[in-house]
Order: structure tokens, then C-alpha cells, then sequence
């Protein structure tokens, strides 16, 4: 298995303090030694790092650890091979462009023997999370246009995360830098930061943060992770079927589908 | 305008030494300081970094020349903004996914008001390059099938590639991790590295390498680059309409078009 990180903020944040915890997870406290990557959006821009080596001691890890790259949405993933061998090409997450803009996935879970939609969009490695993203880019693309509101696109992905759980276990992020898609199979937890700012620890490494020196009264920043990152936060656990719309840090839609198997 | 700088090695090789060069000319010994990328190909994955900031100054450039990261063909860039503004989503080099291969593509030269082919692939910043990239990407997969001869990609490279020469300055890197694909509209050179391997010292910076200690009389190594990168060496100056197709580090394929106004 593997861990997601997703960030949703409504001004420039940097994702140092949460990716320093989960990394940790790759190779450290966590067994997720597998390779590792993040994508921060800049605009429509994207800004990648993968790497197919733990996390926990990757030089590279080490830099993102320490640059202030500001995103208003990022996707993180330490991986825990359990379909497809360890290397670069099944390292996620992964990027697809469609309608002039890059679509960022990233996924935890399996799926036994998953077959997709043959369409345009194709896998490049041979994980299960790499052919359901294409699955998903190929229904995107074939069944919604581009200006499709945000409620067809919901309706849509809510579909299809319904189907993919029935199959096998399916918590994933999705964005286009818009927003950011997010649904949990099993398991997913978040926060949103606001004014006032408190102090938070790591629950991975002995660091903290006083999110009052580093925000301005206005920032909403909201993180998404498959277990909380913190010690001495109240994070809310998303239940099974649970997804949620964010845009902004802030929560747009939301709703549960049934998880019948 | 901007700087290209290319790979095609038979064994996995790292691009320290020629990056170091290149990255000078970003704001130190060049003027091309609106950003730099580069892509690693590993197998079928990739390894990409990006920057809107100058190489020369860049974290994570910096980091870049120190990492060994080993690879048969690489692409990189650095930009000095003619069209487009100096943002993320503008910077080379690009990639797109096709037939399950990531395919990369990087652009020195300009071609004013270009319009290409709309179709299924669609820039995502707002650079002429990208749009030539997507052009190039909807012929190829209109017209050749996954499984097009390496004879027929290059006649329908060369043909779309004396088209643009006719329309602008049109220097190109281009490869699916397969081969790398190399035209020249007005200015490129390379050069083959091979046993006996001596001495080289960069134009750029005060760095010599001794190839003869990092290499096995095996190696072929071939380093394609806008202007050549050491003081010491014979690089070949490709002439304007000429191209090649490398792979392994040799040239597999090349011609010339004729580059009539």
C-alpha cells in the first residue's frame, strides 16, 4: 500500500512542513520504501519530482524538504509496491494533459486484474493505480466537455471512484490545478488551517511548526492525508464513500456513495 | 532565444559535467536566464525538473549538477523568453503521453503567430514551442500507427521540420526514450565521445573532467547542444536543414532538407 498527501490553499503555501512528515513514512517510521514523488501546480504550470528510491533518504526528498515551493494545490505520493516493479515509470503521481491542462492523479490502493477504457489516454508503466487514472482520463474525455460545471464533473468521478471500490480499494486525489478531487475507499483524513494559527508537531519527526509566523489572518490552507500528520491537531476522518470537492483550502462540494460490494 | 542541450548514451549515463556547462549560460555566461528544465529518461519513465527561475542561480539546478542520475537520453533547456511570459507552464522541455511512451520535446528558435493542427493534444502555457510540440504530436499520431519504421517517423519529422524552418528559426530536441531525434534550422553541433577517452574542459566554467576515469571502453556517449560546451574538443557544427536520429549514442539515421524561403 501506499500514502497520499494533497494540499488545497487559497494563496501560495509551501508544502515543506507535511512533505518532511510523510517522507519520513518512506524508509523511516513508515515501510512505504518504494519510490516517492509530489507535483506542485504554479497557475497551469507543474512543477514534478519523482524518484524511485525511499524517500527517507533521498537527496532530492532532502531538497523539496527545504524549498519554499509555493502551490496553491500539490499531490504527494510514498509508494509501497505492491503491482509493478520499482522504477521511475510507476512512480507516482502521474500527469496526463487534456484540454490545456495538466491533470495530476495519485493513488492508494488496489486493484486486482483492472482492466480500463481503451482510449487515447494510455499507461506508461504497468501499475493497476496508473491504468485507472487513464480510465478515468479516458470517461473525462469522452463524456464531459471542457467547460463541463463542476457538478457533472463530480457526478462523474463519484461514478467511477463508486465502481473502482467495488473492485478493490480506491482512495485517490485527482486535480487540474483548479481544484482537487478527493475520495476515500478506506482511508483518508484532513484539516483545514485558518486564523487564529496554532503551534503543530509532527507526528514522524521531531519538528514543529507555529503556522502563526508563517501565514497571513487571511490564509486557508487545508491538507489531505492518508493518516493525520500531526499529534495535536483534530484532523477529520473521512469515512468509506466519503469524497470532497476542494478549491481554495476550502471544502466546495462533498458527499458518500455507498460502498456495496 | 534560448540553449539546447541533448544525450544519446549506450549505457546509463550521468549529465553532470555538460549540465554544468549549460547552466552558466543561464545569467552567468549567457543571457538565457527565464528559466531552465530537464528531462531524464529511466526505461519508459522520466525524471523531469523545471525552474521559471535562471539556471545559474537555481536550488535546484545546483542539485541537478551534483546527482548522478544515469540515463540514456536526455533533453534539456534554457530559455531566454521571446514569446511567452517567464512562468512555469512556458518553460521546455514539454512532454506528452503517446502509445504509452512519454514523449519530450524541447525548442530553440522562434516561429511568429504559428497555428498548428487542433486536435487532441493542446498546449498548456503560451509559447510558440508548445504549440509546435503539439502540432508535431497530431501528425504523429494521425498519420503513423505505434508500430511506423523508424524510416517513416523520420520522413514525417523531417517533413513537418522543413515547414517550420520555412516559417522561423526551428532548432529542435525530440525523443521518446527510444532515440532522440535532432534538427537543425540554424544552429546546432554534438559530438561522440568514445574509447580512447582523455581530457575535456568546459567554455562555461572553470571544470575539467577526465572522461577516461567515469567511463568502460564501451561507452558511447553523444552530447548534442546548441553551441558546443568544451574548449577541447572537435565538436561537428550541423549545417541549416540538417538532421539526425540517434540511438545508443551513435547515429542511426540522418539528412538534410533543404531549407528553401
Amino acid at each position: 500500500m501506499c500514502e497520499l498527501l494533497g494540499m488545497s490553499a487559497n494563496t501560495p503555501t509551501d508544502l515543506c512542513f507535511s512533505f518532511t512528515g510523510l517522507t519520513q513514512r518512506g524508509g523511516n517510521t513508515g515501510p512505504h520504501s518504494d519510490g516517492w514523488g509530489v507535483a506542485f501546480f504554479e497557475g497551469k504550470g507543474l512543477r514534478t519530482f519523482h524518484d524511485s528510491s525511499a524517500s527517507a533518504n533521498s537527496q532530492v526528498a532532502s531538497l523539496v524538504q527545504t524549498l519554499p515551493i509555493k502551490s496553491e494545490t500539490a499531490i504527494c505520493h510514498i509508494r509501497q509496491a505492491n503491482v509493478g516493479d520499482i522504477c521511475l515509470a510507476n512512480t507516482h503521481p502521474f500527469v496526463r494533459e487534456l484540454w490545456g491542462r495538466n491533470w495530476v492523479f495519485a493513488h492508494n490502493g488496489q486493484i486486482a486484474n483492472f482492466k480500463g477504457r481503451v482510449d487515447v489516454f494510455e499507461p506508461i508503466g504497468d501499475t493497476d493505480s496508473e491504468r485507472i487514472f487513464c480510465d478515468i482520463m479516458n470517461h473525462i474525455r469522452a463524456r464531459l466537455t471542457r467547460n463541463a460545471s463542476l457538478e457533472d464533473l463530480c457526478a462523474l468521478l463519484t461514478e467511477l471512484a463508486q465502481g473502482y471500490a467495488k473492485q478493490g480499494v480506491f482512495n485517490c486525489l485527482l486535480s487540474n490545478g483548479d481544484w482537487l478531487f478527493t475520495f476515500c475507499s478506506t482511508k483518508l483524513a484532513c484539516i483545514t488551517r485558518r486564523a487564529p494559527f496554532g503551534n503543530a508537531q509532527l507526528k514522524d519527526a521531531d519538528v514543529t511548526v507555529d503556522f502563526a509566523g508563517e501565514t497571513t489572518p487571511k490564509d486557508v490552507v487545508s491538507i489531505i492525508a492518508t493518516e493525520p500528520l500531526t499529534t495535536d491537531e483534530a484532523w477529520h476522518i473521512y469515512q468509506p464513500g466519503e469524497w470532497k470537492l476542494w478549491q481554495k483550502g476550502e471544502v466546495l462540494m462533498e458527499g458518500a456513495v455507498k460502498k456495496s460490494v
